[in-house]
């Protein structure tokens, strides 16, 4: 079976006061075409389908209009999971009407334990959820983190499995141990929200959404979709797609970029060359732009000036200021390896300027030490 | 064929901060038990499904449940429309999968011209509408309010009449001119939300919202469903039920009272009184209760005190001044025939305390004059 693999969609998200509903529809467009194309029997949605619990209307009247045009005028089987940005109770309305079309919509930990068959795959589709759900679920008050959470839930799914058909996971989390990127320790994300890639071997196909760019992960059996757009200036340099993803006794699967409407660039230059013609006639003015400017002096009416220019500038700022922050970024990034004695410490000295005494350090590994415990 | 007529459920209404969930999901329940004592063919809900056009996640919890336990376990048809206290697009999500299962939710102007068919019966569910929706509909720039619009309205749901069927139109606006009361005369509403009774001679059965009481209209073929429950002080001599109608070659329809797992009363006494075990053990002090106290002096802590007895109170007032504010409600009741120019010249003189000068009383007339005639 072959499914177009995609997430993060963030309707109604906005860039410093830009609407994206445009960008957004059009994106959703190439999808479409790409599912056309390439013949597939369903569409993976891996959650964020909105930005907010609460999304505007206009961002509803889009989101109503694209479940239309996948599932009732092109008739694909939708699998589609709430994430963190979501609000389950609200996503879910219409949801029990909604799989007599075949277009499945899991909000509620409690529906991911019944798989949706998809010829011979058995879909799993597990909502963002937090560990005090587990916890309910399983009448097991030792689950108190989503990595512990996952154990239970993994073993429950397993019972369903059937030997013959294959499994797909479709889940909205923080996954990390992929073979190509060591990176990613439990200090960088506070020790309480991420899976082990280990834990998910025993699924055909891994389908993420959460974290927004498509390479944040390389397992074996497991991707992330990345974002329908990009949708900070982290993710510049980021392509933006789906995956195609060939379920059979060998999975495949492959990525293909979706061009953009409109593209988000950074410029950084001086001023004078920002407003010459035969600079800003080389490149696309239409496109989201956030402008680093390499001048030190005073220029008066600096937005006024460029937005008569380039009209969807997202955010300005000196190169020198951002020089300075980026230091400090690289520094945050070597911490990653640390341990949090030594990243409390780091911390303190940056801000006080003075190091933590031999007391002030006993006292930090004696409560670090207990919490590790649990006896917090 | 034998509907239910509800409507006006205001779900996640609140009651001076008294969540009213646990009220409404039990007078749905008593809906429920009367649909399956009678037997209807289908349930009518005439608009204000909820309070709120964005709605508590409570709200939005019980509403889904609500629609679940009506359509997918206990099979009604459902017909319903979006009032002017919903939101039309947040309303429509899974409206297009919904009417698979036979439940038909209108939120939109153009969904009211194609009717749903139950049996014998052509049901033309109108959605709350603004005027200038109708505008653009018919592209026609004189529909300027909503008697008027309602004309086009009419033609256009006539065009598909079947002579062998008998026609429903389920609406939530303001009809007025029942053949027993006269007292709903253009000035009350501004004369521009009111649609005349008359207009609707052509449908076997009006099933409306909007108002909340359900002798608020008596026409030979016209009746509001009243709300679920009594919103409001006003409304606390008001009986609470549905409308069993039967649409056939003669219409009957009856109105069944619900009872309510608490209702709204008013208690006029003095304070020793309401203090007293032989009084407040004769009443159902766990209803919702608006305290009318008859004493003069002051009472320190009195709501404090009260509430020791009575957990429930939404309004404490005292009757002294409850019969100064009811002079003046007995005032605007008595303008409510006069012409507007007599209105406007009755408020310049209790506001000011001076009669409108022969000068004013001229430019004035001249001006009411010229909206009448729409040059304004």
């Amino acid at each position: 079976m072959k499914f177009l693999h995609t997430g993060d969609w963030h309707i109604g998200k906005k860039l410093n006061g830009f609407d994206l509903l445009e960008e957004q529809r059009y994106a959703f467009e190439q999808v479409m075409k790409l599912a056309a194309t390439e013949k597939v029997d369903g569409i993976i949605i891996a959650g964020d389908l909105y930005d907010r619990t609460v999304p505007a209307v206009e961002a509803v009247e889009l989101f109503n209009q694209m479940l239309i045009d996948m599932n009732l005028k092109a008739a694909y089987p939708v699998f589609a999971i709430s994430g963190n940005h979501d609000s389950a109770t609200r996503l879910e309305t219409g949801g029990p009407w909604f799989e007599a079309l075949n277009f499945h919509l899991h909000t509620r930990l409690e529906q991911a334990f019944r798989p949706v068959e998809c010829g011979d795959v058995q879909l799993y589709l597990l909502p963002y959820f937090e560990p005090f759900e587990a916890r309910q679920y399983f009448q097991d008050d030792s689950i108190r983190s989503i990595d512990v959470a996952m154990e239970a839930v993994i073993a429950e799914m397993r019972k369903s499995f059937q030997g013959d058909k294959q499994q797909v996971l479709v889940a909205h989390f923080f996954v990390a141990g992929s073979s190509t990127s060591d990176s990613e320790t439990k200090v960088t994300v506070g020790g309480l929200d991420v899976v082990p890639l280990a834990l998910l071997s025993d699924f055909d196909y891994v389908a993420l959404g959460h974290l927004h760019y498509k390479n944040a992960l390389n397992g074996a059996n497991a991707r992330y979709s990345g974002s329908l757009l990009k949708y900070s200036t982290s993710e510049v340099n980021q392509p933006k797609g789906v995956w195609i993803v060939d379920v059979g006794h060998e999975t495949t699967f492959d990525f293909v970029e979706l061009p953009f409407l409109r593209d988000l660039n950074v410029l950084e230059t001086d001023f004078a060359t920002l407003m010459d013609p035969a600079y800003y006639d080389t490149i696309q003015r239409d496109n989201y732009l956030a402008i680093s400017l390499t001048d030190r002096g005073v220029i008066p009416n600096v937005m006024t000036q460029l937005r008569t220019i380039y009209p969807r500038i997202i955010q300005l700022e000196r190169a020198f200021g951002r020089d300075i922050k980026q230091a400090s970024r690289k520094t945050t990034e070597a911490i990653q390896v640390t341990s949090p004695t030594e990243l409390f410490a780091n911390y303190f000295s940056e801000t006080t300027g003075e190091p933590l005494s031999e007391k002030q350090v006993a006292w930090l590994e004696a409560e670090i030490s207990q919490i590790e415990k649990g006896e917090q």
